[in-house]
Order: structure tokens, then C-alpha cells, then sequence
């Protein structure tokens, strides 16, 4: 395990710095026989691009990506898919005292702590450009699952103090505001609020709700792999996730099972139904056929104007600014980033699944 | 992958159904060297065991754990170390109704979807007794730990609607009580209320809180495996788990960044500290010296008295009572699975970033 | 990889002493619906059983296995296979000069460099009843690879200077002499060859041949999980191998393209066929529908009555005479083990390759 | 397992086709602070790089690396390694008769078996431009081992019919001659043999050799990931190996017991020896500190221009003559792949061997 390998089956390797020279992701396991064009990851890589609106951080990239493997004649070949996106705006400044100091809320001192030393331009690995691999891998991830039917969207649930209603609940909306919100409203809402920490030179945190439609059930295992679990770890993987619940998740604990089970009943279609869907889609670690709805809690962006107490490499306290370009918010850019990591996931899973039965591995091999 | 094997460097793949001959795991990876007996694994088991309260299933098992291989004169050999727990207590009985309906909130629908059929006398892999294995094996793993300096300990902050009140926390109360709750007036209050449960046939939640003390920094990984993405897939694969959450965790999702950033000071002794710990012990996926501390939400127990509608295997709606016996709650049992899956992750990132650094790498291997 | 467990999605992992209490093995990944009785396990262990001539020791082991789990009314439930067998013979005896002196050809020496220290009863887990955990797990592959078609048998190519003649090749002979060669003269020879050895106090070398019949075409990786890498992996890791060879082999070094290339034709069906085998049945990593032929070198059994010079623990010079029950030659009892080691690398790699292509991943998951 | 990943802590994937835009490698679980430049991974490259002489292919590749990440200040960080190599020399040609015809001992008939199509143009995933990745990567590993005193190096130790003479060997002509064997008559007499191939328009295989000097013992696993199995798969993952033996691998099959055992003694310094290294330095899957040393068979390059006989996709029998830069041997381009393989081997196994005393993990983690 060296950290920066995800998926069995499906395996993505991610590399690169916020300024290096360059990131990308290298994606084995992608089946043969999948259309996938530059466009397909591009489009996805839009939604995570920075310089969108006011609440993200204003560097200018381009984020254009390149595959540089694994496509022939608008085809993936089944090997290894390379994907690379260069790093444009890295203005030349002088990292005086972030080269040597340790920045409240980030990585700077365990990544002393682990490695030695650091590459202390920007956060490294620790940046969210990072998550520029795992949105072109889960761009595939996402056109495999179109193919298979599956839907995977999310959403910001709330900004600060500022909660979506579910009674205005429109999914069209969600690519209409600049918060990623599926209720115009509270859009309108969240983004005052943001106006007001930029103001503060403070920074705020959010929730970000993800929901798979249309999960063949069984997709998962009951032990270590469970569906929820992979889920969780993908999902935590994002920097700044403190927290993952599906279904009722936390308020689960405070239910009962008389009110938290969810009895099955049979659809007009002859199908087996749960009633309701306390579970969140998940029962045993394997998918129940429900639409599987999961959340993530989002720190504040840990970068603010503000002044803060800290202290250096060689042991001295100080007072530091961290001068630069910071999201007062990461929500509206990680809502694609959490569908990716989903999308990794059920990928992941759904192959890994195929060989669970007899008489799927005889579908495949018996002629 | 294949679903019931975790780890990367330490190793750990159980085995076992509720109601077959036995249940064990094989723990590959463990250092040669280490002091250990079948005392060390019996006394965590032990916590875990059923029939110890009134709140706990009254099937009788000793538990009684046999080490097959791997330890010789009392040390550890380095070789896969394989434990098994015989099962005593199968009664044979009717399982009639179980056999072919679907109880609610339980795994056999998504069992029959992904494997086309199942073992359908008890909970098969799905039982709490799958834990056994988990706990043997965190046994190991804790006692590693122990000769590190590092502690790990968990217990139940809420019971339903019952908190704990960390003014009163007192650790040596954990285990004076049932419910395993560090306070003894919401222990008591706790209690009280799962006897009413009990009486209305129905069931509880629960929160379980867990925290690792003096733990290395630097340990855990900037991206994938992130040690807070690992414990949360070890702890979110604990059958009943709906949420994790690390430091403030959803309520990080309300904050602001100057607040939730800890500042970095020193302390008397010249040594680094964070002076609060909303991260939770963990900064970019590494630990950074303070406490780890992290909550799992576990839903009510679905296996109720009460009468509950469902399906049967052919599509039949029916009325079904699950006879048999059903913990209120699993909070108080699970409470020692969720320290071993912790001990279990850090076991695991602590071997596996043993060559993160050259100069670690020289400390082994130059003469 | 802590060395003990082998496969990605069909996993397996054994453990247990020579002279510990039991040996086994837990395989991870089986899929559901395969009929499984512990006959089909029991009839493969009795192939390498000691005891059955006087070219295998004399040790007396009834080695009979018990399925433990994940077998419930004769069919694999999907979940994982746990089995054992006890160890009987333990001889209690005066391990005295093995336990801290270092037999020549042995692993005691390396133990005791990697691990510090070794359970010097018998090999620990270099012993050769290690592989009964590798035939229980093999026999499960070996049926699994039954219900597609595909064929594996091995037999003794040559035993010491004994080499089978092809021109008297006879596939129902193999199980027909007590040293597994499919040409009863040879055998013969071979019988007469190591009662000399045997006399002489010393032992003997051989090389097994193995075949995989019907194998369907592609399945293997083109780069680093190449059919014949993980079938070379496989194979050496079984204990006294030294060499690997598929198809020509070492011979195909000295021959040229123009001879060592197998032309592609059209069969009498109008399927593709080489028209010769000298590749061994895979090209480029994949198979290529022709037989898979491969190899395998053991060296002589290191074990010998013959007094050897070695040393002890302690860095003195000693004379040393290994009394106790060895076999002349390894050979005759690795059969069964090369054939397992064999049908437990193509199951992995069948069932990791079941998402290779876009039209079978539909064909388990469109509805 | 998607087939382009190869390790454990120390993990390699490698990506990029013979006639795509680029090739590259990601190489993650390097450990931080070891000194990298570009040169240092150009000079392997340099070694097998075409256009060198009569007996490789000349198509002209500068085959110039980038590092793209992972290095800062000229010191490895510890986070992923992603190197590149741009395909300059893509001749534009008619793939014409390649493009749907199958050529002898390549992989264009299994590739399409396993994936339904294949990019056409060279070699794909299955060229021998896919080793970029492999020693790039494997260089980084060679500097691991040289920081640890280990020493890695392999030569040509026959081609053709042409062997070398060990009591002329010369570590230093290996690298003096055009098909790096350490025997310059030998050499002369091999570079004779492959002109006289070239004119017959035919092609030929041979053998590397490869030592491993200065081995701590005790590196390897007793069980699957014995060192010499976990070296098979990765020498038998080059394209063209058929067969892989150490020590005295196949002849040991024809030796004794009382020949091939090797003593043990005790050197001047005090140290435990062996007298003998019929072994080839490696015992019950351990180091046992002696030298390294094995040997891998390639077979003739399969590219010949001779007329052969084949098949079409559409079934359709003709002959075919394959134009373009053929090797008239592998070989001397694949010594410092092997090197490269052996290299990536024995890192991953040094490292994963770290936590396998409790001694050694507590050098890392005891404060």
C-alpha cells in the first residue's frame, strides 16, 4: 500500500502536485469497447476548474486534459488509460514563510512529520488539484455506469448555516447556481452568506449529498468490502471530508427499529420493493435496489486571509497571512469530486462482483 | 478482491457463519516477536461475548478462542497466525418462515440477490458473530500497539436519546457498567430506557465513540489511504454502522475556518502541539500528534419481537415474527469491534509506512 | 503482502506448522452455486499424502480435511471456504541439534534471519505439508475450472537422470505407478533409480510436466500479470522448485523465429489453430487456445541421512546427521501440488478478466 | 488485478502504447529523500534504447525522460514518481495487412480474443517500447539498492548457440561490446551469428543472466511471495521470456541431494556462509546472503522478414510479410530489463519485509 493506488479491479493511480509540472492519473482496468473521447473527461473536469465564480479561488487554468493511452479510434483498448493535465498559472513567488511554517488546518506539519521534508509550493499532494485524477477517472467510472444505466448525481445540501428544502427539491437546478444547489432559494441564501465570510476573511464548511439511481441489487460484499465501506473510504479520501453517513446515517442512532426498518413489499410490476429507505440503498454491505443516498461533511477551506497563530519548522511561534488565492468554500467544487469517487467505487465493485456466482462466471466462459 | 480480507501489510481475512461449525480469521503479517497467548485474545472476546446482561442475547457461547499456528514458546513467529471459536450453541430449530421471507433491515434480500441463494439459519456471514473474527484479530493489533505506547479505547457517548456528559467522563467506568457508557448516571438513565424498549418490543441505537492516544505523527497517507479514509472503511464495514465521523466531523460542516483551524504552539517541553483539536488528530489524511477521536452511528437492532410485513422469496407479501435472541441494541458489544478495526487500520499504516523515509529504510537494512 | 496469501479476486490464504496443531487454508472469492463436498477436497489430498510408498515418508497422517464454512447444503454460498486437518503424528522427540543448527538446503538458517528466531520443529511452514493448504484450495479451483471444461493434469517428466519417452505417453498411466509418470517403463527405471538412492543414503531431483487442456483464448494480462508470470509465480513458490519453463523454454533461447514461431491456420471447423505449439499455449501474456505446457525444475530433497557439515546457531562448525522421515525425491508428491498451484492462478486470472470487455460486463448487468 | 500494476508497498504502473502519443510510468511507495535527477533514469534508458546498433531496430527515439512529479530540490518526496517519454518516430504507413492479419508469436490474435479488437499499429501494450516504463522505474529502484550497498547487474550469457566462457568473464566488457556479454570472444562470435541471421532473414533468442551482489539475508517471504517466485513473475512478465531457473535450476533436477546441498560454514570474519551457491542465494524463499543468481530465456524476436503463413481476422488463410525495423535479437536490449525487473523486486520486498520483527518496527516507532 503506498497510498496513491485506489480499486482492485478497477485500479486508479494518481500523481502530481498543485505546482509541478503537471497531474494525471493512470486508470487500469477499464473494459474494451467503451467510447470515450477527451471531451467525455473534459466536460467533468469543467465542474471542478477554478476561476467559476466568486467563490472559487481565482487562479486561471486552462485544466485541459490530454489521454495519452489506452483510446484507439474513439475506443478504450482495455490497457491502461493515461491522463494528463498541465499546470499553467504557477506564478513564481517567493514561499517565504510557508516554506517554513505550518499553515493552520493543513498538511504542512505531517507531511514534515511523515516524509522528512516538503514540497512546499502550494499544498503538494494535499492540494485539490489532486482531485483533478480522480475527476478523470471518474469521468470513465461515470460513462460505465451510463452504459449500464446507472445514475450518479450530488449536490450541495448546505452551506454554513443554510440547509436545502426538499419541498423545492429541482435537480435542474443544481448546474444553475453557483453553490451547486438543487433549491434556488437556498442558493440564493448560501451565496449572501458566502459574500459575508469573503468579507470576514473567513471561510465556511458544507454538506454534500450523493444519490445513486438505479443500483442493480447485490452489488457489494458482507464482510470488509461492504458497498458502505468503500464508499466511506473513497468518499473520506477527499481532503476536508470529516464525516460520512448513509441513508438516516447519524440519526439512525437516535431511531428505533420499529421506525428505521424498512419492510419490503412487492410493486405493481411483481418487483421486490422496500417501502421506505431508512437504509439509504445499502442492506448487509450489498445494494437493495434503492436508490443509495450518502453524505459528506465538509470542513471550512482551511486557508484564510485572516492572521493566525502558528509556528515554524525550527520550533518558533509566529504569527502568519496566508496570501494567495483560497475558495471561501470547497463544496461547490468538490460536488464533482464526490460523484467521481462514487463512481470509482460502484465501478470497482460491480467487476469485482462478476465472478459471485456460478452461473455469471459460465455466461462469460462457457461456450 | 474478494471481500472478506483487509489490510495490505498486516493481514487479516476471517471466515465463519453464525450458525456453522465454527467461526476464526488468519492474521498474516504480524512481526515475529511479539508475547502472545490465547488469554490475549480470550479477554477481548470476552467483551463481546453474548448472555453477559440482560441487554444482550442470551444464547450461550463460551467463545472460547484456540490458536492454530503461528506462536511458538509464547512469541509470535512472524507466520500466519489462524484462531478459531468452535460454535456450541446451534439449536436446532424450524427456521421455517426465515428460510424463505425476507426479514426487514436485515441482509437476506441482498444475499439472495447477489449470490441467487443463501444460508438462511441465522444471519450467516452477515451475524454479529462475524465480529469474532475481527476481534481476535484486533487483539493482536492492540497488543502491537501496547508495546508502541499506543492506546486505543471506545465506548458508548449515546444510547437512543441518552448522551453522555463529558463533564462526568470517568474511564475506569467504562467497564462497571452494561452499557459500557465512561458516565455512570447516563449509564443508568441508558439502561432504563433499553428496559423500556424491551418491553415495547422494539429496539435502539447508539453512538460509539473511539480514541487512539499517543499516536506517532506522520502516520497515514497524503491521498487514497488517508488514515481517516481507512478507519472509516474499517469502522463503516462493522455490520450497523450508518455514519462516521472524525474531530467536530458534521458539525465542522457549520463552522467557520477560524474557528476550526487549530493553531500549532509549542509546549513546555519545546515539542509541537495543537492547542484545540477539531481535526480530530488527523491533518491531510496523516495523524498530527494530538488524540485521534471518531464517532460510529449504529442503527437499532432490525431484528424486532414485533410482528413486521415483508416478502418471501416468491414474491408473496406476508406477516412475519422473528423469534429468537435479539440484543436490544448492539452499541455495548460493538463497542470493542469498533477499538479493534481501529487497532486493526493503525497496525496496518503503521507497517506499511515503515519505508515512507530512506533514512527508516537505512535503520533496517544498512550494516 | 505479508506472503501468505495468494489471487486478487479468487484469494487464498493458508497457514499452519509441520508440527504445529493443525494446518489449512481460507479461499476468498469463491462464487456461489458450486456443488462442494469434502470428498472433492479429501480425494486431491490423498494424492500428496505421505506414507503411501516407500518413496514418501513414512510419516502416518490420515490428513482429513473438514470444510468449516461457506459450504451450506453441498453448494458454495460465495462466502469464504475455511479448512483444516489436524496434525496426528506429532512424534514427541528430542528436536536437539535441528533446533539450533542449520541443515543444509533447509530454511532455518534464512528464518532465523528474517524472524529472528524459528519454531525448529520440523520445517514450520517451510514444510512440505504447507501445500495441503494449497491443495485444498486447488481442488476447489480444480472444480470450478471442471464446470467450464478446462482440464489440468501434471505428471513426472523426468526423475534424475530418467527421462519419459513420448512415443509411449499414456495419460492413464500417471495414477498407475507410485511415481506418477505417464510411461510405465520409465517409471520402472525411475523405481529402480531411487531404491539406489535410497541406499546411498542421498536423494534425487526431477521435473514435472504440466497440461491445461480446453483453456478458452485471451485470458491473461499483456504486461505484468502475463498468464505464464503468475503461473511462473505459482510454481516457484511451491518449496525445491528452481526452474520454469512454458512451451519450448529454455530450448526456444537456441532455436530461431523462423522455427520457434507457431503459424496460424484454420481448422477443419474454420476456427483458428497454430499449426505447431511451440509458444506452450500463450502469446503476449494471453492464452492462445492451444494446450498450456509448462515445467518445473525440483532440485533433490534436502533432507538426507548422510552425515553434512554445517554450523550452528551459535557460529560453531558441526557435523550433522538429520535423522527422521524423509522422502527420496520431492517429485512424486509435488504432482498434485503443481496442479493446484496451476488451476488456482487461471481461476484468478478467469474471473479478473471478467470486465475486460464492455459486452460482458453487460451481460451480468444489463436488465 | 488489472494487469499493468506490479507491487505491494512499492508499486509500478506502467502505461503507453509502441505508436501512441507517450509512455510513461507511475511509480508510488518510493520513500522520501533519495537524491533523483532525470540522468539518473536516462542512462538506463539510454541502454535500451533502439537505433544502437545493427542488432536493434533503427527507428530513431531519443526517448528522453521527463519527471513530472514527485521530486522537489532534486530529492524524492515521497509521493508518486509519474515519468513520460514522448513517441517521436511514428512513421505514418499503411498498417494495412497488420491491421487485420495475425502475425506469428506476436499477441495480435489473443489480444483480440481477450479485448474484441486491438490497436493495430505496432506492437500495442505487447511492444517492447512498454519496457520504457520498467526501467524507468526500475532505475529509481537501483538507486534505492545502491544507497543500501546492493548491487544489481545481468549480461547476455548466450545467444544463439553461442555461450560464454566463465573463466573469461569480465564484468567490465560487458558494457565494451554490442551484445553485453562479459566474454569479448564470445561476444565476436555472437555478433558473427546475428549478421549471418540478419542475411537469412531469420532472427534468434538467448539467455540473461542476472547477480545479485551484497543481499542482507533474510529478505523474501517462506510461502506465496517467496523472493524467487515474486522474481519469476516479474522476469516472466518480459515479453519473449519462456523460462526462468536460479541457482542451478534445471540441472539441480538431475543432481543429488549430497551434491546439491549446499554446507554451511563459517568465514575468517566469523561470519555464517555457504561453501557452495548451488541455490543461487536464496533458501526457503529467503535471501540467504549469498549471491543472487538466475537466468531468463528469451526466445527469437518473432518480427522476422521472412514470408510466413497466417490467418485474418475473417478467418481468411495467407501469407504475410512483415516489413519494418525488427531486432534480429531481444537480448541485448533486454539485459537491463531484467535488471530492471529484478530491481522493482527486490525493493518491494525489502520494504514489505520491514515490519516482520518486532525489533524493526520498533527502530522506526519507539521514542
Amino acid at each position: 500500500m503506498s497510498g496513491s493506488v485506489l480499486g482492485n479491479v478497477f485500479t486508479v493511480s494518481t500523481w502530481g502536485e498543485s505546482h509541478g509540472r503537471a497531474l494525471g492519473v493512470v486508470v487500469d482496468g477499464c473494459p474494451a469497447g467503451l467510447d470515450l473521447a477527451e471531451e467525455d473527461i473534459q466536460k467533468m473536469l469543467d465542474r471542478r476548474k477554478p476561476g467559476q465564480s466568486r467563490f472559487t479561488t481565482t487562479r486561471k487554468e486552462g485544466d485541459e486534459v490530454q489521454i495519452l493511452s489506452g483510446v484507439f479510434e474513439g475506443k478504450t483498448t482495455g490497457t491502461p488509460i493515461s491522463m494528463i493535465v498541465w499546470n499553467k498559472d504557477q506564478r513564481s513567488k517567493d514561499y517565504g514563510q510557508i516554506a517554513y511554517s505550518y499553515r493552520p488546518g493543513h498538511a504542512d506539519y505531517t507531511f514534515d512529520q511523515k516524509y522528512g521534508f516538503r514540497d512546499y509550493r502550494g499544498g503538494g499532494r494535499s492540494s485539490g488539484r489532486e482531485t483533478i485524477g480522480r475527476v478523470a477517472a471518474g469521468a470513465i467510472a461515470q460513462k460505465i455506469l451510463g452504459e449500464l444505466g446507472i445514475e450518479i448525481y450530488a449536490y450541495a445540501k448546505s452551506i454554513g448555516p443554510v440547509d436545502i428544502d426538499y419541498e423545492k427539491f429541482n435537480k435542474a437546478e443544481i448546474y444553475n447556481n453557483k453553490v451547486y444547489m438543487p433549491d434556488a432559494e437556498a442558493a440564493a441564501r448560501a451565496e449572501a452568506f458566502l459574500q459575508k465570510k469573503i468579507k470576514e476573511q473567513d471561510s465556511a464548511g458544507g454538506i454534500v449529498e450523493c444519490v445513486i439511481k438505479n443500483m442493480p441489487a447485490g452489488v457489494g460484499n458482507p464482510v470488509f468490502d461492504k458497498l458502505n465501506a468503500n464508499l466511506a473510504k473513497a468518499v473520506m479520501s477527499i481532503g476536508a471530508v470529516k464525516g460520512f453517513e448513509i441513508g438516516d446515517g447519524f440519526d439512525a442512532a437516535r431511531s428505533t427499529g420499529s421506525v428505521n426498518n424498512d419492510e419490503f413489499g412487492i410493486d405493481e410490476s411483481g418487483k421486490v420493493i422496500k417501502k421506505t429507505n431508512h437504509a439509504g440503498g445499502i442492506l448487509g454491505g450489498m445494494s437493495d435496489g434503492a436508490d443509495i443516498v450518502f453524505r459528506a461533511a465538509f470542513k471550512p477551506t482551511p486557508s484564510i486571509s485572516r492572521e493566525q497563530h502558528t509556528v515554524t519548522r525550527n520550533g518558533e511561534e509566529i504569527n502568519m497571512v496566508i496570501h494567495g488565492r483560497h475558495d471561501p468554500i470547497i463544496v461547490p467544487r468538490a460536488v464533482v469530486v464526490v460523484e467521481s469517487m462514487a463512481a470509482l467505487t460502484i465501478v470497482d465493485l460491480l467487476f469485482s462482483g462478476m465472478a459471485s456466482r456460478m452461473d455469471f462466471v459460465k455466461k462469460i466462459y462457457e461456450r
